[in-house]
C-alpha cells in the first residue's frame, strides 16, 4: 500500500511544470548535440576514471564523438550500480525509447538513433517540453553579456566566485574592467565596478547572485581602510595569503550589500575544496573537508536580514545545521541537494529532516545543477520519487494527512517556493 | 503488518505512567492558563518569525491573550508541515476535542472553548492524569527556595549554568551570597557557598544537577592556586576571557565533586551556542556549531567514575559519539532527544543506534523539555510512536523478539531507567 | 513482499564461500577452545563493564574458564538489546543448537555441551566449513615469523602501528632489529630494515599492509634531512612530540613507498584514539574524536596513485567523505564497516550510500575483525541481511533490477572485490 501511495503521489508531482533554480546551462547551446555531451558529463568521466579508465583515454584530443561515446560506454559497467548511471538509462529510455543492456551493441544503436533526433532544430524545445521545464536558471560569469537568448526562459544568475577568490589574477582584473567599464584602482572604484555588474545583470533579468565557497570561508565585514591596503597589494605584485583573503571577504561583503540594494537572493553553496585530486579529469577534482559549520556565517546572516540566502551544503552531515539555521533565521532557506549529497539515501534523510522542522515556505526542493538540458528529467524524477516516498510515509501514513494536502506541500517545494523566493514565474 | 504491529506496541507503551526527567515547568504555574501559554512556546514564535512574522508583532507588550493567540494562529500556515505544529494539533484534539482546520474560525472557537476548561481549579491535575505523568523534573535556578510545591510531584533539579558561565556578573554573585549565606571572597568560601546550595537542594528532594554547555567547553581540573587568581580578577574588575574561563572550569569541576558527594547524577546538555541570532524572538536565538566531540569530556569522565552523567547532545551527528561513549564508559548514559534533534527522522536514527549498542539499562528514552504541562502528551507520544516503530521493525521482525520482550525494553527506556538512574518513583 | 524478497536474497548471499579480508585471528589458535574465548571478546567484557560489572571481576587472574563464563553470563542481561549479544545467541544456536534464555541454566548446559565439540581436533575445520570461509586475513605484528600455518588459508597482513607510532620505545627498536637483521642508526638503515620486513612478509604470502590511525594523523612527506634529525633524537634519549611525530610520518610514507614497490594494498583504518577510558577492560578503552577528515590524506592519495588504499572509517559521520573520496580517487576503495560503525543502523545507512555512488568494483563489503573464528558467521550474516535489504528495496523495488542482477552486485561486494583488490582466491 505504501508503494502504491508513493507511486500515486509521484505521478501527480511529475505533472508539474517547473522552473529549475540552479543549472550550468549554456543558453547558446542548452541541449546536447550528441550523446557525448551527455556521457561527457563529469559524473561519468570521473566515475569511469575512478574505476580505472586512464584520464588520457577520456580526454584525448580530437576524438570523434561516436568513438568517444563508445569508448566511455565500454567502461561504464563498473558504475552500473550508481544512481548517476541510472540517470543515463532514464535519458536513453525516455528521450530515445532505448532499453540499454550490458551488450554494447545496444549502446551503439542508441548513439546512431539519437543523433537524428538531436539534430532536429527543435530538439531543445522537445527536451524542455518533455521535461516539463518553463524556466532554467543559469550560472553566468560576471562578464557575460547576457545577450542572444530569451532571459525569461534562461534566467541569468550572477556567479561571483572569480570576484571573491581570484581577483588577484590579472586576467580577472582585466575582465572586470572590461565588463564594468571601470578601472579598479581603489576601494571606491572596486565598489563602482561591482555595482555596474549588478546593474547590468538586473537589467537583463537576473534573479539571483551565486557563489560556491570552501569549507574554511568565514565572511566578515572588512573595513574600507583594511580593504584599501589589501587591494593595493593585490593590484600590485605579490599579495600574501592574508591580504588576498581580506580582499575576498571585502568583495563578498560588498556583493551582499549589492544583493540587498538590488533585492537579489544570494545563493550560497558551502563546502567545496577545489582541485583536491589534481590529476583528476575535468571537473572531477573537487572534494571537501566535512568539518564546516554555518556558525561561520553568523555575522553575515545577522548583518543582512533583508537578503534571502538560499543555502546549499555539500554534505549530509551539514544538513542538520542547514535545517536549524533555516528554522531560526528568517533570511536563510534550504536549497536543493547539492552534488555529493545528491544521491537517494542522503536526499531522503536530508529532505525528511527539512520537511519536519523548516517552514514549508522556506524550502527550495530541488535544482538539477545540469550542464545539458537532458539531465533535468532524470534528476528531478529521482527527487520526486523520494519526495513522494517521504510525503506518503511520513505525512499521509504517519501523520494522517490527505493525499491532496501532501501534494500541495510537494508542489510548494518543487515550484511555488521557487517563484516566491526568486520572484519568477 | 509492520504498521499494525507498530500501532499495537504504541498502544501498550502509551498506557505507561511516566516520570518526565527533564522539563522547565514552573511548579507554581505548571499548566497553561490560556492557549497563549501554549502557542507562546518558543517553537511557535520562532518558527512564525522565521517564516516572516515580525518580532514586534509577536512580542508587542500589553496584547490581550485572545488577540495574541489569534495573531499567532493567523501566521501558522507556513509551519503546518512541521512536527511542532502537529504537537499543537494533538493538544487541541486530545485536551479540547477540537479538530483544527486552516479556517481560523476553528481556532477562535478552540480558544473560547479551551478557556473554560483551563480555568477549572483542577486543570493541572486533569492534564497530569490525561498525560500519564506522576512526576516532573524541574530545572531550578540555584537560588530557588524550592518552597510552596510538592517536591515528590515536581522534582527539583539544580541548574548550574549561571554559576559556571556568569559568576563574573555582580547580580549572580549577589544571588549566590544570598542563597548560600556565604560571602564569596576566595576559593574556600566559593566551595562552601556551592556546597550549601547542594545541601539545600538535596534536603528539598533534588534528584539531579544539570547544565547546558557550549560546543567549545572542555572541562578540566583547575588547581586551587589558579582558581584563586581567577576568582580575584572575576570578583574585582575586568576579568579577561582566560580567567573567566578558568573560574568556570573550576566551578564546573567543583560542582561535579559535589554531585559525587551528594550522589546526584549530573545532566550534561552539550552543544548550544547562545544568542547566535541576536534579533530573534525570546528563546529563539540559540544555535550551534556541530563541530563538538565528547573527547572534550575525557578527563571528566575518567576523573569521576562515581558520578553518573546523563548526556544529551544537540545534534544527530554527535549521536554516534554519545552511543559509543555510553558503550564504553560505565558512568555515561544516553539522555533523550534534545531540542534540535527532537524531530522524528533524527529521533528514529539516533534511538535505533542506541538500542543496538548501548546497554538497555543505560538509556533514558525521552524527556519533554516542556515549559507547560500540556506538551508532555504530544511530545512523549511522538517518541513512543517512533520507539514502537523501531521495536517492531528492528526487534520483533528483524531479530525475532516477542512483542512482550520488545515492550519490556520500551518500558525500561520510558520509565524503569528514570527510576533507577535518578532514584525516584 | 519486501521482507520475502529480502529473505530470498539473503539466502542466496549466505551460500557464498568467502575470504574474510580483515581479522585478528591467531593462526596457531584460530578457533575457540571454550566459550570463554567467545564471551571474553572485548565486546562482551566492555559492555558488561559499562553496565556495571567491575573490571576486577572480569579480569580476575586464575579464574577457571567455566566459572568465568558463568560469571559473565550472569551479567549479560543488561546487554540483551545489543546486536553484539545477538551474535552470541547466533553462535549458540548455529554451532551448538542451543536456544539460550534468560535462565542461566540454559547457559550452563550450553557451556558443557559446547566443550565436547570444541575439543574435537577438527573443530577449526568445522567452524570454517559451517561459516563458509576459505581464506582469513590476519593482522600480524611486524616481527611475526609467519611460520607454522597455512598462509593460503590464513593470509598474512603486515600491521604497522608499532613502527609508525611506537618506534621511540626501545623494545620496538629491538624487535625491529631482530626481525629485519638490520641495526637501525640512520634513515638509510631504517629504510633497509623496513624493506626487509616487506620482503619477508611478501615471501610468506602477505597480501596487505595495515594500520590504524588516530583522528589527528595527517600524513605528509618528510625529507630525509628532517627524518635524520628526528631519528637521532628518537634513538637517543628524550624525543619530543614534534620529532616523534615527524619520524612517524617518515616511517608511514616509507611504508607506503614499500607498498608501491611490493604492490601491496595499504589498509588505512582511520579515526581511533587509544586509551581514552584508561581504566576500562582489556581492549575496551579506545574511543575517538569524530572531527576527522580525509582531506588530511590529500597529499598521500595524490602522491601514490599506484597504491590501492582500502579505507575504513570509525564513524558513520565520516562515511560520506569515504564515499566521495572513493568516487573521485581511483586508488581509494571503501572497506567494510569498522568497529563502532559495525551496528545495523549505521551499516544500513553507510552501505546504501556507497552502493549508490561508488563504483561497484571499489567496494569491499565486509570483514569480520574477529579474534576467534566463531564470530565470522554471525557478523557476516548481520551484514548480509542488511545488504539483502538494501538490494531488495533500493535496487529490485526502487530501480527495477532483476534479483539476479542484485545478487551479482552483492557477490562482488562480498567476494569478487576481495579477490581482485588483494589478489587472492
Amino acid at each position: 500500500m505504501s508503494r502504491d501511495l508513493q507511486h500515486r503521489l509521484f505521478q501527480e508531482l511529475d505533472r508539474l511544470v517547473l522552473i529549475d533554480p540552479h543549472t550550468h546551462i549554456n543558453p547558446h547551446a542548452p541541449a546536447s548535440k550528441t550523446l557525448v555531451d551527455v556521457l561527457g558529463y563529469h559524473y561519468y568521466t570521473e566515475l569511469a576514471h575512478s574505476a580505472g579508465m586512464p584520464k588520457s583515454q577520456i580526454e584525448e584530443p580530437g576524438l570523434a564523438p561516436r568513438e568517444k561515446f563508445m569508448r566511455l560506454a565500454a567502461r561504464l559497467a563498473p558504475l552500473s550500480n550508481t544512481i548517476q548511471y541510472s540517470w543515463f538509462l532514464e535519458i536513453a529510455r525516455e528521450f530515445f525509447g532505448a532499453e540499454l543492456s550490458s551488450d554494447l551493441n545496444s549502446w551503439e544503436k542508441l548513439y546512431d538513433s539519437s543523433l537524428e533526433r538531436m539534430s532536429k532544430p527543435d530538439w531543445e524545445q522537445q527536451v524542455l517540453k518533455q521535461s516539463g521545464l518553463e524556466g532554467v536558471f543559469l550560472t553566468n560569469d560576471f562578464d557575460d553579456p547576457l545577450e542572444g537568448f530569451d532571459t525569461k526562459l534562461y534566467i541569468p544568475c550572477l556567479r561571483t566566485d572569480d570576484l571573491v577568490f581570484h581577483l588577484a589574477r590579472p586576467e580577472v582584473q582585466a575582465r572586470l574592467e572590461k565588463a564594468s567599464g571601470v578601472s579598479v584602482h581603489n576601494v571606491r572604484s572596486l565598489r563602482q565596478a561591482l555595482g555596474n555588474l549588478f546593474t547590468h545583470f538586473v537589467s537583463r533579468g537576473a534573479k539571483a547572485c551565486a557563489i560556491s565557497l570552501p569549507p574554511d570561508f568565514t565572511p566578515s565585514k572588512v573595513d574600507d581602510h583594511t580593504a584599501e591596503e589589501a587591494l593595493k597589494l593585490v593590484l600590485g605584485q605579490g599579495p600574501d595569503a592574508l591580504h588576498t583573503r581580506q580582499l575576498g571577504e571585502f568583495v563578498f561583503w560588498t556583493l551582499t550589500e549589492l544583493c540587498a540594494d538590488h533585492k537579489l537572493p544570494f545563493d550560497l553553496m558551502i563546502g567545496v575544496n577545489r582541485r583536491v585530486y589534481a590529476d583528476g579529469v575535468f571537473q572531477g577534482q573537487d572534494l571537501f573537508d566535512s568539518r564546516v559549520s554555518l556558525i561561520q556565517y553568523r555575522e553575515l546572516f545577522n548583518a543582512f536580514p533583508q537578503v534571502t540566502f538560499p543555502v546549499s551544503v555539500l554534505t549530509s552531515v551539514a544538513n542538520q545545521e542547514l535545517v536549524d539555521y533555516s528554522w531560526i533565521f528568517p533570511n536563510v532557506v534550504t536549497n536543493g541537494h547539492w552534488w555529493y549529497s545528491n544521491t537517494p539515501t542522503f536526499i531522503e534523510h536530508d529532505a525528511a529532516c527539512r520537511l519536519e522542522a523548516v517552514p514549508r515556505t522556506k524550502q527550495i526542493g530541488y535544482y538539477s545543477d545540469m550542464y545539458k538540458l537532458e539531465f533535468a528529467l532524470p534528476k528531478f524524477r529521482m527527487y520526486k520519487r523520494i519526495l513522494a516516498k517521504i510525503l506518503g510515509e511520513r505525512f499521509v501514513l504517519d501523520r494522517g494527512w490527505s493525499e491532496d494536502a501532501a501534494l500541495q506541500l510537494g508542489r510548494e517545494l518543487l515550484r511555488g517556493n521557487v517563484e516566491k523566493i526568486f520572484g519568477v514565474g
